[in-house]
């Protein structure tokens, strides 16, 4: 089924909800606001529909090949990559110096979402890619950023993240890597790395891989990891290929989902390359730090993923209301029909469509404010309002990851039931988006390490400020809402209360609890990830309500804004009533989560 | 990881719950008592725990072939389905006239539940088998039944149910297949079947499919369909085999899961075979009566997916359990360990845990009790019990089926959840029962058909007496909770009330609005399920907190029955809870779902 990118909604958000034109106001972006956004998701949508999308199944289907070490991607991505480099894509948000285009996250975010849609596996490559770029642009020598980056925003070249090991998968703690430094300054390192995605193709000239690994005197945990660029092949000082470096992939998983994305084996120190024993590798920033610099790009790392959430979730979406429209089947319940009717006119059928609609919305609403939150933080003039946005950001950051994924198990799921039996069946396609997002609440961070930093981090270490300052923005929408004549908007205002109490309720619980009870507190950490995704995400979705009502009454797109309308009001009906159960979840159940002794399950 | 079947708790189920000893009190169950029945279930865990679950991994990965029509099962099947019959199995609840051991279906269901957990595709070639055979005893004339009934005990012919077509799946009344009758009482069957499990294989001599057909005549509709008998190969009046008749596999599937069932498409009367164009067939019963045969016959094959709902999520479950208890990662949030501990330790894993356990016991309780039922149902000699039994047990199906299948892909993506990382990696084996599980709530009548029959047949036709009398039998419960001296029992009846009150306030919805606004019911109508689901397994996992309480309390069995206290509180704390946002989904929202025109998706 073709692909259509969401550029209507993703343009609703931007604009009404993110504040497109306020970011224009932002030194540096004075030509990145509305206009430009509608250019470049016009262009965006083009290429990622015509390119990107058709390569989807059949990467799935053909899934490239392992052979000594060699690794073939799946047919077509080499090219593929290529267009997306060429097009200027891989650069849109990096810095201009470096040859990117210093756009806005807020434009990138919608532009990668489509890539995402359009094909998970493929757009992994680029999004590895940005992930180590930024690791260099945070914390690299000028000499490391001048050597790699514009190569790897050119395309020839592209990025991994090394940081997990067999023992070490969320507990970093327990990487056992090993870098030893030489005479000349650079490092060999040595050990295995499983569970990197691009860790050996042949889309790109040269692969640059960050690793984590420690120094023979480094403090143990996660104070004693240090980060090494460590190309596949040796750089020269020209700029041109040499040597191959002693990195070799070791196997290839079989996966359940995103077959087409390479998943590497790395075994690093094998003396398998031209180099000698050892890889060779160079410290990017200072010794012991490595953890704290991957934690600044794993905040990007997360945002990414819970777009890829929201995407795959759009894509199946767009594939069950396909079918929906298609499939005859049975009469309506109403009897408003004699003979049987296309799916999509029975209730359930829409209930199904409706939820994956209404958290895909919620969930873009969410992210795009997200985006520009993190605009704000990393550009605004002002100090005070870049900390706050700052604050903002990191509070979002959990949920879009935790909420967006959790949900795209969900919705991709509801996507296979639309289908009924032909869903089952691999080649209606259906099924490649449940399994794709089945990493999706793993990578990056478990839902339940999302929940970890938003109860910890995110909750707890500032008293519960922010929570609380989410709270009383909620209860201004919720104030403007009641004060609408539209009875969709009072009863939408209602139901945000009764959630945004109950959030209070859970962050006063957590707050009271985390110290001296943190085993009842952790064991409701993910319900509480859940309820406050959902509060947030129903509070744009309110925003939107009134956006949305409002442009209807002046007459403007009325079929978008009904439509708009409509999904709010499923929202409050339907995913905001889910936070009633997390919150008595929360609140009565700590202690039977964890009373059953471990031996009795 | 070796399985183990779930013998403990399903005695104690079919014993404190569903009263198996009451059961061995109705005339031809007199042997089929407790100690019986844990003769049967131990023997029956040796040969699933041994023979069975052994080819459940195996058989995804070489899930046999097809080559121009002949399909080879996956290897070992063969000789496991053997083992299967010859142990008996197959005639476990089949009647002793035919070779049968005529016990009760109570017995029974723990038996296949083990099978399906222990290999689901391997399973289904017995179940489908029951299916068929089930369809000739309900309507076949003796004549057919001598002919096919005791081989197919016997296991040396297979059966199968051939319903669907490529345009008819939910809705049979759109069933093309035509039927032809001939001078000698024959009919000539003509036309394509699809989704046929176990249609075709080498694993008996010969396969009894069940057709569904329209005779030249028929009314249109559901009204117009008829049943017949069309072997794979023709029996001689001796009971050897004869031609090959006229039916041919076309094809067989590429499915997301339960890979080693052959999923076929059947083409009938193409002239394939040996007996000229038109495959022969029999008619069971009368003309026309085809859908009611079916039906009678479907509650018991709704009955058995729901089962498979619970046996898969059992099967997720200890593989969760083992990987959790293995894998070191991480130090405790509560301090107690300086070291990293295996991750059961942590909080949000025992949460994901506890949830697995908690569905699955609550689960299982329900459908002993509705075996239970059945089996009072079909044989208690006093019309009135067993009337009342067949109401409680029709109601009770939508529920098994619904509640249990949607819930197994809920637990299974919490199987794949636990194991991080190595979920998704396919030789861990988490991600085969997410697959397998997902066409689970899709088979014999998608969630949405089980809770139409649920809204329709079970609620709305007796004007709610049925559900209302379970609600009074809660109630009951409450009042013995609440009389305990036990803090958990006071609050298990707390909880209890609010889900049942919530269930009677959506009950009076249903009776009020199906007739004049049946949109908004639809609407709700999975929901519903859900909700009801949830509280009639919560019910019982109230009278089992009762059982357990009161057996720890005379130092029975600690171990297990503090367990079974343990998940009992947490289902009241954790699953009870998710009633009351269903209840209000439901009460508020049936407008929102049907509200967006078909042309706004």
């Amino acid at each position: 089924m073709a692909f259509k990118a969401p550029v209507k909604d993703q343009l609703f958000c931007m604009k009404e909800l993110a504040g497109i034109d306020q970011i224009a106001q932002i030194p540096g972006f004075e030509d990145a606001g509305y206009e430009t956004a509608q250019a470049v998701l016009e262009e965006a949508a083009k290429f990622n529909e015509e390119v990107v999308a058709p390569l989807n199944w059949s990467g799935d289907q053909d899934h490239g090949s392992w052979d000594n070490g060699v690794v073939k991607a799946s047919p077509g991505f080499k090219e593929a990559y290529k267009a997306l480099t060429e097009g200027g894509w891989q650069g849109l948000q990096m810095p201009t110096e470096y040859g990117g285009q210093g756009l806005p996250k807020t434009i990138g975010a919608a532009c990668i979402e489509m890539t995402m849609a359009a094909n998970l596996s493929f757009s992994l490559c680029s999004i590895l890619t940005t992930g180590a770029t930024e690791a260099l642009l945070t914390a690299a020598s000028d000499e490391l950023k001048q050597r790699y980056i514009p190569k790897m925003i050119e395309g020839t070249w592209t990025g991994t993240m090394n940081l997990t090991e067999p023992q070490a998968g969320s507990d970093l703690a327990l990487v056992r890597s090993k870098a030893v430094k030489q005479a000349d300054g650079t490092y060999r390192i040595s050990g295995q790395k499983i569970f990197i995605t691009y860790g050996e193709h042949d889309m790109s000239e040269n692969i640059v891989h960050l690793v984590l690994a420690r120094t023979p005197d480094a403090p143990e945990g996660v104070k004693g990891i240090s980060l090494f660029v460590v190309p596949k092949f040796m750089v020269n000082a020209d700029g041109s290929l040499g040597q191959r470096n002693d990195v070799y992939c070791a196997s290839i998983e079989e996966k359940l989902g995103i077959k087409a994305s390479p998943t590497a084996v790395l075994v690093y120190g094998d003396d398998k390359g031209e180099v000698g024993p050892g890889a060779i590798g160079y410290l990017v920033g200072e010794e012991n730090r490595g953890l704290e610099y991957m934690f600044i790009m794993m905040n990007a790392a997360r945002y990414d993923v819970g777009l890829q959430g929201l995407a795959v979730s759009e894509r199946a979406y767009q594939h069950a209301v396909a079918y929906a429209r298609d499939r005859v089947q049975s009469r309506p319940v109403d009897g408003s029909a004699k003979e049987s009717v296309a799916i999509i006119h029975h209730p359930d059928v829409k209930r199904m469509l409706m939820t994956m609609r209404a958290l895909i919305e919620g969930e873009r609403a969410m992210a795009m404010v997200g985006a520009a939150a993190y605009d704000t933080a990393h550009h605004h003039p002002d100090a005070d309002t870049a900390k706050q946005a700052q604050a903002f950001y990191e509070f979002l950051v959990p949920l879009i990851k935790g909420f967006s994924t959790e949900n795209s198990v969900e919705v991709t799921s509801l996507g296979v039931q639309v289908h009924g039996g032909m869903g089952f069946i691999e080649e209606t396609g259906a099924a490649q988006y449940y399994r794709d997002s089945r990493i999706l609440p793993i990578y990056e961070g478990t839902t339940a390490i999302q929940a970890n930093d938003l109860v910890g981090r995110k909750t707890a270490r500032d008293g519960g400020a922010m929570a609380r300052a989410i709270a009383a923005q909620i209860a201004d929408v919720e104030g403007q809402l009641t004060g609408r004549a539209s009875e969709a908007g009072k009863k939408y205002a209602a139901q945000l209360k009764t959630a945004r109490e109950a959030f209070l309720q859970v962050v006063d619980f957590v707050l009271a609890n985390v110290k001296a009870n943190p085993n009842a507190v952790f064991a409701g950490s993910v319900p509480y990830l859940m309820l406050t995704g959902n509060l947030v995400s129903g509070w744009q979705m309110g925003r939107a309500l009134i956006v949305a009502e409002d442009k209807l009454a002046a007459g403007e797109d009325a079929a978008f804004m009904s439509a708009k309308v409509a999904t709010c009001r499923f929202y409050g009906d339907h995913i905001l009533a889910r936070v009633a159960s997390l919150r008595d979840s929360i609140l009565q159940g700590g202690e039977s989560v964890t009373a059953m002794p471990v031996d009795a399950f």
